[in-house]
């Protein structure tokens, strides 16, 4: 059942990398919230390939078709479907992989857990193309956010090694977030930036690839919002972000550089500010015991190096049972940061809406519909 | 509904910091298994607090009891649960709290959560102190993993930025974990184990506190375990290990280290080793597309420093309205490293055994009972 | 995993019949709710056995007794949790049936499920006896609706074949269930109870047993709570009543009886009465499309002759592999009917008050907290 | 959420009556069964409308288009997705809804529960054509509970109060099932039948409605299924066949008949048979404890007479806030019992095989994968 998320909501994402069609079916969502589609398919565009040098040259239109859940253009109470049509796969490029697992990606594990009978071509349903469903309901779950007053954004932290500026933990603006979101290569500081690109391109020309951290950050929340223990905000986040292939590693607030830290300087003041409570530094990253404090929620996601690299590995062969090599052909991303930056706002959002769904449920004292 | 957790078992966690009682509830355990009592309580005296010079003198005898599940000593298919008693609780320390938001606690989200309904005495449900019964499901899943041949283990990989050796990523063995768990400040190295110590004491003069790393490992652990997307390895072990107070950061294998490496030196490359597919590195951490390959499983998570320190802070006053001083006074640990071992441990246990379960589901081929 | 129920909130019950304790834990309810503990030990004791002559005289007080989620008396937003010892286990009234299951008893079925490792001592985990924690979870939420002005009642419908008068299914009122509340034997039609009551006589002096029927009614809910499909009101009330023991069939409104009639005459046509919309007839019994009409909510569950009757039965020996008998001596309900009320009370409380909370996510237009 | 369903699996169902599409994703199908489409496309022909005289024109080819899951004609462990496109809208039939409820529809719940923002046309989400998605999944079902040796059937048990023979409940066999499959009118005693055909043939002569009953049966399902409390094959069964619009009532073997005799009668006393161990008699109808027995599980459910009638009837204008007359156009089952029997078998074969899953997580001394 991995490919359903959700306490108060219900997101299942289908398909595979080269099956008819892949996409997401949401269930739960309040009904009379307009979807502006073309916004929608705005988002879309950030993650679709083809889109720079740096992306693979698969031209997928990627633009969602809504089966349900619309009248006239609202939510209605039905489940939201929309789907994606698989009109570029070639499969041929993948029929090596049948037998040859290629290591870094789920090949293996695949064919352990479902004793061959998985799917293989593009890698199924471990395909990174499973991310533009993910982005169809980010992209839902963003806009009824905004409804909210709550923005989530992102920008490449990290690529090879070179570091971008980090957001403000205690000021990050929507303004950050309307120039990151219309830059094809969102960063704070661009010279950094062009410096990342350069280790792309190496690492492309090298038939390698590299990876980094991705930071994201959601302003506007209110404070409150989130379970204790196993269903707090970092819980939630993790549990959305981790379904992003690549990922391996987050953080919040401070993170591991605050573990090295005291608690004195760890630590976030309590003020007041504008009849607000408010910290003077967000270690905490917005949120304490699992719960949003109204302070920037930010977070810092690991993005493994692209495991599709076209230099030889070493691989073994199911068949043969002995070892030997692989070289991976087709079109793949020497870096798959930049297109994962909306697939970790998606993933955030569905974190942050499921979450302060639940909240509205234990607010006491209000009446019922 | 934050602190239950489980897809085929269903977790439960109950009690506040000086409630009557804390315990928890597990149901959708298999039946049949022998619960070695004795081994659980061993297991449950390694986060005890009052067990050094570096934690808390609150001394609970903190034994569970055990109120239903067992049949002479053997799971018998009924709900699993136990209770511990607070019996040392010292309500009058924490009056204060119920005004003045500690910094670095929950004391101030759960008030905006809550209202101010909250049990703020000692942290309530926010208290560290709910660990105990998250180590009681631990204890158990241990040994219900150890009957499959799993066994899971823990050191400290850091304090205070001071680094212990890490587990040898491929080679992580028993041996290591048997030795871990006999010592009370458990480390590679014990070297660094001692400048540690000193960083420990240092914080504790100077009414401060520090934070760490843990690094946890898996090992015998049969490859195709996790689902896709939402319900891998990682999305669980990250969505319990989040349960505990103090967690700010996770990352699987090479994690942060390895998105600044190379796609070829990050990928980690297949081989036939006694039959069996194993990878020479592990830089994946035991986990490809969320499922386990057969190699060790390994995750570090980082703890922040424990927020109350006996310096004085900045607050705010609730029914003031204005900006105030803390100094937090009681027992408390400089620094929760060791104590927070089992935790991990245990968390990383019941996403692993729930995952195992899961994985029962999916065998092909095979008759049902 | 059946022990714990709900989409909004998590209710987990424990316990055997002779373990320990029996309890339950209640994850998610609203914070700030005040409990009246004399009221839920009222409430409690209207299922308590040995309450006259037509039950076991099983004496156990079954007081449950608070472990965590109140502050002061008020629900702090923590896990509920309460048990009830168990005092009064004479367990070797009971060790006959290992061996022998006991006809219309899970005895059988659970040797099946957990091959023997169950325990059988007074049905273990299947004995009514676990209704008293779904009691104390009832009680609980049958304030926490009356907060929100529904009311919760039940009656005896029919007892071995003999009917009561029905609920006016467009008036039930509020006064109808205080007046049943205070019976011992809740009827609407006094000469019924009394023929009722002989024929429970009847059978006990026969060592057999008798069945009936529950007609239950829930007032004060407002228009729009359930969900489509599978979390309707009529699924979600199923689902907490067939938890009960001994109940084997469930109607809503007309039910059986309005499947013989034409659409013309089921269909209940709309009015407007004080400026809402009402029906005229209530053959839908408060719900179409699993969503509540603000009529009353009614339903009729039909509970299985008590299976421990002292006549001796045929059955089989596990261990000899062969045909033999058994006559269950002990204490046991001739009618479990009467103390059946609470319990469906309780379980109909759980599946609205879930749904109800549920419907708070999606009311539109509505500001978070 | 309400229209997901599922422990074990993750059962989504998309659309409305008038939306570009309707479907269903299943997650958590195990890997490696060949799925068999002919045979699913004529299961999906027994629920098709436009079938016989007594079913409404709407000739939809309900066709369902398989999205993803597949790999070669094989479940590949990816979620299984489909959709059938809604080709023969004619949605001005149905504007005059959109302010006057139907009597006996879902319209006025959904306008109280979605404020007006609903789907109102065909009624939407609640229409009875979102069957056609479960009869998918449910189609799905029984061919991978067949791979098991378990087979689900049904008859129609009652239309307007004229009785079929009930199912042996100890004896029905597959030759029974086949030869009520065969049937467009699967009834047991042809007589009735006719009877029935004749009570249908009158009610839409008169622009009226009949209801009825249908039974259900599963057979060779191993003892041991289901879970206690809350997930027994009880409350699963209720859970998913109370998904069906029109359902109002279930009975599980003697049901409310059963209640009305006596224990001695209403036990079904244990034999020894061909070295298992059964039940003489079945009025458990196959389940104990919420648990399978082994024997023939059989139920029945209660179907309303069709809402939708030419006849003119009350009801009110939303907008004007007064009463009206409102008489239903457009193309209406007489009798939706027929069409509901596939419907019965799709719901009971979500609920069973999804548990049949279930009880492998729970099998002692198995080895995981």
């Amino acid at each position: 059942m991995g490919s359903s998320f959700g306490k108060n909501i219900n997101v299942s994402i289908f398909g595979q990398s080269h099956s008819a069609s892949i996409g997401v079916v949401i269930d739960g969502l309040p009904a009379g919230h307009r979807i502006d589609l073309e916004k929608l398919g705005q988002f879309m565009s950030r993650r679709a390939p083809g889109r720079n040098e740096y992306s693979t040259q698969r031209s997928e239109s990627d633009t969602p078709v809504i089966l349900s859940g619309l009248k006239d253009g609202v939510l209605c109470g039905a489940p939201f479907a929309a789907v994606i049509k698989n009109t570029d796969a070639v499969s041929r490029d993948y029929s090596e992989v049948s037998d040859k697992p290629r290591p870094g990606h789920a090949d293996f594990t695949a064919q352990m857990k479902y004793n061959g009978t998985q799917d293989y071509s593009g890698g199924g349903h471990f395909s990174g193309r499973l991310t533009a469903p993910l982005c169809i309901a980010g992209g839902i779950m963003l806009q009824l956010l905004e409804e909210e007053g709550i923005k989530v954004g992102a920008h490449i932290c990290e690529i090879a090694g070179v570091r971008d500026f980090s957001f403000d933990p205690v000021n990050v603006s929507e303004e950050d977030f309307d120039r990151l979101r219309a830059s094809s290569f969102p960063v704070n500081d661009p010279e950094a930036g062009e410096i990342m690109k350069s280790a792309i391109s190496a690492a492309k020309k090298a038939g390698d690839s590299v990876g980094g951290v991705i930071e994201c950050a959601a302003i506007g929340l209110p404070a409150g919002v989130g379970d204790p223990m196993f269903d707090g905000m970092e819980n939630m986040i993790a549990c959305t972000v981790f379904a992003i292939p690549a990922v391996k590693g987050i953080e919040f607030g401070s993170g591991f550089t605050g573990s090295r830290s005291m608690g004195s300087a760890n630590n976030d003041p309590f003020t007041w500010e504008n009849g607000m409570i408010r910290t003077l530094t967000n270690n905490h990253g917005g949120i304490l015991g699992g719960i949003t404090s109204g302070m920037p929620l930010i977070f810092r996601v690991s993005i493994k190096p692209t495991p599709s690299i076209s230099i030889e590995q070493e691989t073994v062969s199911f068949s043969a049972k002995e070892k030997t090599k692989i070289s991976i052909k087709g079109r793949h991303d020497p870096c798959i940061v930049p297109r994962a930056i909306p697939c970790v706002e998606s993933a955030a959002s569905l974190a942050i809406y499921d979450s302060l769904l639940g909240s509205r449920i234990h607010r006491k004292g209000e009446n019922n519909r």
